[in-house]
């Protein structure tokens, strides 16, 4: 099965945005088994566009690609298609109806130009957009006239913005993939999240116990990323349910309390659900994380049952004034201090009457470093029953 | 001039990594006069390099390369370019002088394996590199055999790790270009950043006006993110200079208040940088955003000197306790109002002391609408003189 991505765009060419699509939709590709196996940007003009999707339709069974379905007059993609394909655009009543209840419900007029967006090349299935006005398309080419044996093709156009192509990658174009163009081995990639270990400290821990699976065909991979560090085991085959299942067990065992999930659940949602279950309350105060916390837990749907406030005290004063620190206390130990993560928790704790706190204040640099309390530097309270 | 980029990494194909060579490559390439007509990433086997590699060199006057010039097993880039050129790989004494050194000066044993680096095609120029053991190469083909015309063409391998493939380009990547492949014509590129108008609208008011520059030869794109969009005006030759800067002033006049930065800076680094201009001091009061505006404006580095807090208040209970919102208003308007959004702002200005405030209070969904208020309903505060 080749795979192939385009991801069009004069500001990619530009360096003027990075490229998000192509790790983001390389990773999802690969963990329900289909791997990518080239990846090409071309800028919003015909001949580039036309140029790469000739040529991946020549080798391709799947291609992606991304960007050029929104409104505007560089957004070419749809015409193009159309054009190379030799299919006619015919404008669909239910995109339409689509993009103006989007208006509607937002109270804003409907501008004329965005109609564009409910034509659709004659053929094409229509993948909803509920977060944009852009239907994505997927098009089945049978034959593919591009392809020397004939074989038939699929090709999957997408919206650009990341909010509305994520979605409906997920929920439209992964069930249509499983159901046209199955993976053609079993393909089992199971992923656990861990958290408070460095990943060299991880792969001494686990490769070893490992030795035995992969030398048997399991794929061991690690991913470190800011907070966390993700183990990725993976087969193929008749022989993929054990060895996935059997490397969960050891890796379980070697890394059991540091591990926070199995499967694509952010840190934040296991918090969320986990209090949620427990019918407890959250409450905040950050200082160097300005926000961070606050944000990534209320990203969780259903955050609003859980977390009472979040409070970014930046400033002194602002610690004083919503958080009761000690004016004292601030003046000896200094902002980023035990004493003060203490009273940051304790104070938002009682001011909101939360059954648990977390706060954390420190040194994110660039600036503020000193010889006593360099760059990096923080301290985590947590006030309430742990 | 056509230029193109390979990006070679596995890694890449499985998603693993986030591919920033793309943009850094490209946004260093325009800056000197040079557009990237197309990128291309494969993964780490001979048969995609090499197909990768012929094409763009059928195509391209200058082909630069990523990737695979380490020591392990999976950096196959030396020996395929000497395969694909016909070129013998010779040891070179003074790449290997550096190997052997990089090692010597940290007291560590250099690894047999790494010798395979001091490999250099014939007639291949040597790029230095102060900070790994790969060194890059650029090599003149001269006639070009895979160019119908057979004129020459330059093709450029950079190693992977940027901290090693950064200073390199600036440091001999750029200065060889300069010296070998001028930039043909003047190329000029200005970005106009605006928030608070619809792409759709956007274009609807500036694409008249500017119908006789892009007539010209003026290129305009846009680039849709949350909250905001980019306008891009773009133009080569002679004229560039006055089609942009004319371009330019329609866009002002058209979008004047929409536009907060002419080029890459953020929203929320402007207002930090007015802000700290001007010595006034901001106070956030969050809903539905839930931390986001506070974390914006505290990655901004300087933002403490005008943050004075944020405070994420999810619940009625923290609206009140922390902000002075009245019961009675809660009870009567409802969170999502104008009235709370008013004494949220008013609140936390008054609580802090800060010159002003924003509040913001919303229903952001997926849950939480209601027919009177739909998901998407935001009432933003603002208390201060603006």
């Amino acid at each position: 099965m080749v795979v192939e991505l385009i991801n069009t765009g004069s500001e990619l060419m530009l360096g003027r945005v990075l490229n998000t699509h192509q790790q983001w939709l390389c990773r999802q590709l690969a963990d329900v088994g289909y791997e990518v196996s080239r990846q090409v940007a071309v800028p919003d003009a015909g001949p580039p566009i036309q140029q790469a999707m000739r040529e991946a339709l020549a080798r391709a069974d799947l291609v992606i690609a991304t960007g050029g379905l929104g409104p505007t007059s560089d957004d070419l993609t749809r015409a193009l298609i159309a054009e190379l394909l030799g299919r006619t655009l015919r404008e669909d009543p239910s995109v339409l109806a689509h993009i103006k209840e989007f208006f509607e419900i937002r109270n804003r007029p409907m501008p004329e130009r965005t109609r564009v967006q409910a034509l659709v090349p004659e053929g094409a299935n229509v993948l909803p957009n509920p977060h944009g006005t852009a239907p994505g398309l997927a098009i089945k080419l049978e034959p593919n006239p591009f392809r020397g044996d004939g074989a038939a093709s699929w090709l999957v156009l997408l919206p650009g913005p990341p909010r509305e192509l994520r979605p409906m990658f997920i929920d439209s174009v992964v069930p249509l993939l499983r159901r046209e163009l199955p993976p053609p081995t079993r393909f089992i990639c199971s992923t656990l999240r861990t958290a408070g270990l460095g990943e060299s400290i991880i792969q001494e821990r686990i490769a070893g116990p490992l030795a035995p699976l992969t030398a048997a065909g399991l794929e061991l991979g690690y991913c470190a990323r800011p907070g966390q560090v993700d183990v990725r085991v993976a087969a193929r085959g008749p022989e993929a349910e054990r060895l996935v299942h059997q490397a969960e067990q050891i890796v379980h065992t070697q890394l059991y309390t540091h591990i926070f999930a199995n499967g694509d659940e952010e840190l934040a949602a296991v918090i969320v659900r986990q209090l949620t279950a427990r019918k407890k309350t959250l409450a905040l105060a950050e200082s160097c994380t300005g926000g961070l916390m606050a944000h990534e837990l209320t990203n969780v749907p259903g955050a609003s049952a859980v977390l009472l406030a979040g409070v970014v005290a930046y400033s002194n004063g602002a610690k004083q004034k919503l958080l009761g620190v000690s004016g004292a206390t601030l003046e000896q130990h200094g902002a980023v201090s035990e004493p003060v993560a203490r009273q940051m928790a304790e104070g938002v704790k009682a001011r909101l009457g939360a059954d648990h706190a977390v706060s954390v204040t420190g040194i994110a640099g660039p600036g503020g470093g000193t010889a006593a309390k360099p760059v990096g530097t923080v301290f985590i309270g947590v006030a309430g029953r742990v």
